[in-house]
């Protein structure tokens, strides 16, 4: 049976870790042990309280296996991936650092490693789909809109997630980078809010984030652009707090002690972001492709509505952002992708049986991918 | 010339000091140079600057006056009117301090002290006005509804005042006490909104706040409430801030540093809420007073709309509120008004006498209170 170690069991990293202990044997690993104890482990899983910020213990601690996930908090994912290609270990990850993935490609190609990363929903799976159909068709627009939420409405931010505020707000505040008829321009975080209306959710607020991330270097489309969804309202707050300065990231002197205004901000949301245990929440998303093959027009549009599984008790956001990380390591492991170096999932897409085979994977789990072609 | 000393010297002491200089000496106080700095002396006017804090530093200040004004920001009022009451000396106090000022109440008048508190435009002016139409009709019902704003307002809170941001954030999370069918009702800061048009200004959004004070015993009059005005929108911002945990006074760790978040929050808030030089701005009040004289029904309907005065530089918050606690000092100067202990306004609104000055000495000073009376 191979081996995986699992760098990082919060939300997602658990669902990754119930899901592939059917097949595999786990090594969870987490430096807290609350987050180990809510595993539900079977013969196959292990689980290790490990501080990984120390490099020495990834180290050890990934040697014998066969596979990484990394699933760390996005502030030490770079670093993270960074030791796991030196040990020339392949890594499937999804910690959606900020830092740019591509400059550890020759590194990766150096020491042989196969390393997917941002494999999740968007990025992940729009990834994916857009790297299918770029294989296929010229595409000349590409549209994605993502949101996860709880059903829940709340006062005042009405959202909560499995990943941490610092990782939220890191979204929040760095500047979008879309492409426009070939060029990459850059529009503020949050800017150009629009409704968009769901069936079964009701009207969103879509806006802009910096979610093309590699899309902007590996692909060739002249109009791409990428948008959150957070129920009406919620950016109208998150601005009162940019602008009042509560997201601000250097030091101010507070009675004698300095403070980073963030720290204490990330640190207020976080029992209010906190999605409580078996609270009813969902993934939307939206992807419009359109383009040409050989001089005819081709549209398709790809919507996911995703909601917590009440038999399992497990959470919507955790499965389809785990499932698709899942999905890719089953890929790596049984060698259908074998490409070397830094690989955003677009790679991933660009072979349609890798497309066709994530997209079951998680069909297979409930999670439906509804594709339209608009002829 | 009798001597005053203006403890404190921010926006309200200056407008005081500015006020009093031509008729009296005066010995202006603050700890903060800057403060000092701004102030257009005359041959009359000392400045010293003194830590306020120090209780023996107030001893000696004031140990050579006539009257002590007290301007010092609303956590340290109370105490140093202790200190001006423990030294025999009279004072007209506009420190708005959160505590019970009736609490004196004995110990200023063994000491022979007349101590007028909360001298400013409401509670002050609101009081006065009340105090005197309580003398000559049965009051059955009074409103209030008061605010300070710059007529530039800015995303998010469209706010700024002479008054530290500490202490206006103080108003927003005392509960606010009503007297309804004669019952004093608790309901919380920032409920109960509504809009009230203005001319010249347009909408504003009233709330309640804990501004009936002194009058909740010193009267006996079954309905009275007051709110406080801002532009739409402000206390919905406000409630995010309070809602996510910005004003919370128990302290918190952040990376091992003990923080009160209300710290962080009113120093951020310090600079965006600060009225920059000769920034425009304006107080508007609405007073309603209805009862009965003899059987038959009596309605007063006060109005103020004062703003910045572009000839002087003059901030209209600084001396609405300042040129109250003027017009009382000159009537304590002068032996107009001599009740001893602790004086709400509304016992020298008693003495008609002590109204129509108080009225006529703002008047002088381009301060109108017009009066309607409905019949």
């Amino acid at each position: 049976m191979k081996k995986i170690v699992v760098l990082g069991s919060g939300m997602v990293g658990r669902a990754i870790i119930e899901d592939l202990s059917d097949k595999y044997k786990i090594r969870a690993v987490d430096n807290n042990s609350e987050n180990l104890k809510k595993i539900r482990c079977n013969s196959n899983t292990e689980t290790s309280k490990i501080d990984l910020s120390n490099k020495e213990n990834i180290i050890k601690t990934i040697q014998d296996c066969e596979l990484v996930i990394g699933a760390v908090p996005g502030f030490m994912g770079f670093r993270t991936l960074q030791t796991v290609i030196e040990s020339g270990k392949n890594i499937v990850d999804i910690s959606f650092f900020p830092e740019d993935a591509l400059e550890l490609d020759e590194p990766a190609k150096k020491k042989n490693v196969i390393a997917v990363v941002d494999c999740g929903v968007a990025p992940g799976m729009s990834n994916i789909i857009l790297g299918y159909h770029n294989s296929k068709i010229k595409v000349e627009n590409f549209e994605c809109y993502v949101g996860g939420l709880p059903f829940k409405r709340e006062f005042p931010f009405q959202y909560k997630a499995p990943f941490s505020p610092v990782d939220v707000i890191e979204e929040y505040i760095r500047p979008a980078r879309y492409v426009e008829n070939g060029n990459i321009v850059t529009k503020p975080a949050l800017s150009e809010p629009e409704f968009i209306d769901f069936e079964k959710i009701g009207t969103l607020e879509a806006f802009n984030t910096d979610g093309l991330r590699s899309l902007l270097k590996t692909m060739d489309i002249p109009n791409m652009k990428e948008k959150t969804m957070r129920y009406p309202g919620h950016i109208e707050y998150i601005k009162v707090l940019k602008e009042t300065g509560f997201f601000q990231t250097e030091e101010i002197e507070i009675k004698g002690k300095k403070i980073r205004p963030i720290d204490m901000t990330t640190q207020l949301l976080l029992p209010k972001w906190k999605l409580e245990d078996n609270e009813p929440e969902f993934t939307v998303m939206k992807i419009v492709i359109s383009g040409k093959k050989t001089g005819k027009s081709k549209k398709y549009i790809y919507t996911l509505f995703d909601e917590y599984d009440q038999k399992t008790g497990s959470s919507s956001m955790a499965r389809t952002t785990g499932y698709c990380c899942t999905a890719v390591a089953e890929l790596v492991l049984n060698g259908d992708f074998f490409r070397k170096g830094i690989c955003p999932p677009e790679f991933v897409g660009t072979e349609k049986m890798c497309y066709e085979q994530v997209l079951e994977y998680q069909k297979k789990r409930g999670i439906n991918y509804k594709v339209q072609e608009i002829r």
